[in-house]
């Protein structure tokens, strides 16, 4: 732009206005992500609560208008049936409670394989929520599930399957010990959320939480509680480095 | 004491005066716990900080006088100094920071071992107080140190010994997952203790009591947070029944 | 294993195969507490929360399959009667919330009575879900209830039977002070169970957790907040000691 | 005031003038808490704690020079040997860390006894700094220490005590489950001053405020953790009534 | 009853036998509450959530049959009716959601006045709960409501009602400030009540009970919050005393 | 007054009624806020939740039949057409949740423009009641939305703007980074408003409110989670100086 | 700079270079904070804690050295000699704990009085250090201390003085109930500061805190705790308007 | 080793003994971490804290002799001359608060460079721990310091120097704002690091950690408060990738 003003061809009136527009310019009322997003060439993610199904619609056709592929997360099935009748060319994951706008198969961009390990079948849905969004955002993935800290038997059953994995994702709510046994079996960075699974003691996920914090398995980061999605696209991040 | 009543030996006043004072009326300045400590044949034992030497030397006089056995908990090495210079006759065990009066060797009541696993290196001084203590309560008492869980593989190798155990004592600080490791791979009762080891999110051993408390083995129970001394006493008991 | 490698009837990649899946390969789909509780003795206990009627009649069919028994937790009345429109083999006991499909009389293993005491009527379901999952477990059960410590004189009363327990579980909410009262009276292990009764500072069982974890009497051990059936467990196994 | 508007004696703008610093005027640098204390008929207090020996006694020569009491709280051995160097005229009593300057003998201005009672040796400061401001506040005052709820028999022999007071002062750090226990015993108003005797889940005191406030004795209220001096004021208003 | 046994005309076990069961026997399924407060010369109170109709109704005929009134707190105007179509004797206050099965008319009992004070128009609830317990516990009671501290001349206006009460209840939802000015402005002692009125940081009544419980005023207690019938409790005893 | 009593217009009884009653003497059952917001210039305001549309009603009439405006917040649709079913003569802005009844324009009292920027969409209905009082109030009011701190070039393209305003009111969920980068781009002061957008580690809001009470901008000052209406009082008071 | 590069003063590299650097090209050492502060016309200021004499003396010469005033804060009287050893140029204010390097006397810049009211004799280091630097931020300020809400009459009778000022910082720990009072006096913005003076419950200033956020007077805004500075910046820019 | 026992050169329980202790056999009193670091081909870490002189100059010697290097964290000035004084082989990195023992130049294997992030000038020693563990860990690092976000123009000038890293560190303490605004500005992941830098509502870090577990970048993942070394080590596997 600074070669355009030099040249004559914008002046600067116009270099200042383009200068305060141009990363969002185009889109007016979609969200900043969406440019980050399209800078990192993943597809666009809503966050679905609190949405009405006109409003998914609404943005879904937005992207869509511009071949852009979009990605909601936490649709129960209700709204997704709310929002399908609006829009049938979407696709439902009812487990990771994801829909899906784009492309049938998104081409493979990250370099290895994100396993995504949960604990109990209560994380299921956390746990599916990350490998369906690592998916969608081109990556080859694996679930290991079912295998908490209390059964230790079966996560060394699968410790080859772990070291395989270029980055982890380990899902757990209670007391959320599993990423400290996963990242002492494994020499790559382990990703770890906390759920909101448990009662009591668990305070709503507070308990793993803090506990993943304080893991004693210094290869551990961790993102908000039940966030899925932060989880896969930090590894997408790093899959693709 | 009713039948004294009745046969006329003890008049009514004077039995519900001695009912009044009965469990307590011998030591009038010492502590509830002394009476029960007694009744279950134990030792008494006095938390030690708070009390300088001169008064912990006077406790332990009282019981000593009485020929009982004294445990002083919480010791450091310059209070136990002081205490031993005004009663040369303790014995100091620097690792649990306990201070001995009685008996040289006490007889082992219990009936199996109680193993106390400790996770980490700073963990250490909370699982010498509970096998300390569980040694001078008459338990034959074993120690399994530094097995983590992000180095699952050690604790994995001693899980003959693991098994072996009555009753055994879990000492973790930071996530304070090693409880529910063991848990899994017992089918004995579980008492954790969590540590104030760790900083920042560990929150002074609430994140590791919190974990312990929602842990997904379900054998587990728990104390305060550097309440080796607790811990020992319900494997004790556990340990005679 | 290593023996039949050695004479050779199994080769070693077979060997490693079968150390990989040994303690889960016959149920896969089943959760390793399945094989934590065979091993143990004790019948498989499903937490029912957030899971369909359906969902629990297959669990419930898998494990009835295998002729082992079933015990379904925190089921209230409407779900219980889903899963048994589904399977009309179960037993439902409301008070405790539990959902049993197996054998009608579990032979007594535990070697004396566990005394399940609790504070007001409104920490009876938690009381009636120890008290059911201890029977289950094949104890000999008491119960105690309406003995809250504001009232001392009931408890008094009881302190032959609360004596004459091996092993004891207590239940309270709002300040849970009833552990503190029950532990100075007997010399055995008490299992103190907070519930989430109460309102304002009770923070949903947070106060009589930290009270009981706080107690002056040291033979108190603590489970999570409305945790009946982990008491229950707890309590089992220091009665088959 | 309008009295003398009226007649004249007083104009308008005096009248404005004396209404606004009427309650304080003739000791301007001194608190507020003085007037109120004043018109109560009770000594003036002073929260040593953060003031030198100077400022303290400064206050202190204000009030004696008025021939008003004064009495100083929470001030340790060495404060109070650097006031009473200052002002050799002043009483130190060290169980309740109270420092008073005024009359020898206050007399009995309250209608009863006011009880203290206290659960452990850890909270005897406490208890004596309630019972020493009741005392110098002109109430009969008698003190129960060492009742602790895990040695129940030892409260009850003391039930005609209890029942003989006007009002009682319940103190207890841990679990603070005494004032529960006083609370049913008595059909009189019960203080429950939790202290911050503790460590861990204690949480420097806050288990045990929890506690007391979610009493199951209804008759019990609560002043602020180590609030001995609160404690005395509420219970001297009650015995005065 | 020693006396009894002496004389032959009880058996020691017949005495063991009552010793055990007096202070509840004749009505076995009721609460202990009960009888403290049978001996306090008080209404038996019950707490109503959680309870069905029906159960209240059976409570209610319990206490009805011996003679007694009771007092249901807590009842919301549908539960208030289906307790009403089962017993028609009963009379509703929805403001204080207080159900009462008794006497018309409570002879006053108390000495002097107990003034409920409230801040605000959603503080009501408590108040009208604390001011007709009073009045059920047998008390002259006087209401002074929408005095919040924003606006501080309404509250000043009323200081001659305030300082003629004999007892003061103080209810105050949101920073919870309001006991400690009116504290400031009587020589009384004063209940304060917190309560769940606010929203964010008012994090439920955490605020205000914590700002009661720091109160510059130093003749002001405490209750749980939103507990109105605490605080008449505690009101009743010293306006009996 | 002091004159009418000199004058003897006013005698001493009728003065001292007149003091007690003086600023609230002609609408009796309204809030005292309302006598403050009259002596500020300012509508009265009433919290919606909590108070049937029946009540909400006739606190308008009382208002509207003394002149003057009300301004109801939180108001979701349904409330708004229940209370427009009772008086159409008010104008619901539903982003907002205001119901407005007074005067169609408010005259702008304000010195300079309050602008009110947001970070997320989320965000929004925090941000519409914080504008839509403050135009109610008499300012004008600019707003800018979905500035977000992890799109930071938005919110420098408006920089010009953030310059303009006078006072700067900045709404933010999760973890309220927003007034911090505002702060440091203006020289106006900056009133933060966290919101209780978010979930997880958010807590509710109080991630927020920390991070905006410990922002390192020194020019932000903070109202009540999700206190649009606080913002905009403040905001006004500062527009007026 | 626009314009220098179209003209060809200024080449694109070098705009670009420029662009990068210009807001704090001069000083690369010292903090943003002192540009912002420069642009506001305002002196520097320099958190005190954690920094040597030998750093604030090198930070004071070379906001010195570019004739530019600065003020340290929270500097204890041993920190203010050793700075003072290093530079006699200085000015310590023991009160607020502040020392100033400049101009004696600072122009008074502000419109109007900034008045700092404080509860207690403890608070008085906030709200000296709020009104020592409000002074030089240049601005007119008085101080009103001692005016707790529990002897209210004092606080009114300056009622007066509150109405006058422009802008009012009310400081006030343990309950906090001070702002919500003094904002319910005037129709201007107050700031209020909770400190951390207190005990117990009020959890080092967050008793007061919560108290603020959630104050019944709705023209209040909060700072952090002990935040004497942050809230007399705010003051200063909302008195420059 | 299956291979040993199948060709005989091994017998059954020599394998079983050397199962159990192989990953540890070599250094029987060193930490489990030790041997997970060699795996990795990373230096011992060893946290100095809680550590003496002798106890720390004992592991670097077991560890010089097997001639690996180690680094241990935490060092203070006074600690490092204590170590040094017994082994003056080591480095001591004061900013950084590290110690050093082993190669002089650690030879670069991860791929691209480490940007490590601060905001202020008090969280320098977080920053300089991660950076220097990550140059021993063999990096390319650089750091950019004082980019606080209440200064925005700062960072942005640097948006170069953020999008070249490949992975990026972003220490913050107070509202820990930074990381969200980086996250927005790359498409690599960046692990926050909080600080305990603040006081009041900074609660210790507890604000700057729940500030970034919920930052609306959703490119960020966090570790425990302080933890400089751990952000350093997972930085570290990502770059090695």
């Amino acid at each position: 732009m600074f070669e355009s003003v030099r040249r004559g061809d914008v002046d600067v009136d116009a270099a200042l206005e383009r200068l305060a527009h141009l990363p969002f310019v185009d889109t007016p009322h979609a969200r900043v992500d969406t440019h980050r997003a399209l800078r990192q060439g993943l597809p666009e993610v809503v966050y679905g609560p609190g949405k009405t199904a006109e409003q998914i619609a609404e943005v879904v056709a937005a992207q869509r208008d511009a071949d852009l592929d979009v990605l909601v997360t936490r649709v129960d099935p209700a709204a997704a049936n709310a929002v399908l009748a609006l829009r049938p060319d979407g696709e439902y994951e009812p487990q990771g409670r994801l829909l899906w706008f784009g492309r049938r198969d998104v081409p493979v961009a990250g370099k290895g394989t994100i396993l995504v390990v949960s604990a109990g079948t209560s994380d299921a849905p956390v746990a599916c929520e990350a490998a369906g969004v690592a998916r969608r955002y081109g990556n080859a993935v694996e679930m290991l599930g079912d295998v908490g800290v209390a059964g230790i038997h079966r996560l060394l059953a699968s410790s080859e399957q772990l070291r395989r994995a270029r980055v982890l994702i380990v899902v757990a709510g209670m007391e959320g010990a599993l990423p400290s046994v996963v990242g002492g079996m494994v020499d790559k960075p382990v990703i770890a959320v906390p759920t909101s699974v448990g009662y009591g003691a668990s305070l709503g996920g507070v308990a793993a939480l803090l506990g993943m914090l304080t893991s004693c398995a210094s290869n551990v980061c961790v993102v908000n509680i039940d966030n899925g999605f932060g989880a896969a696209h930090v590894a997408t991040l790093i899959n693709r480095i």
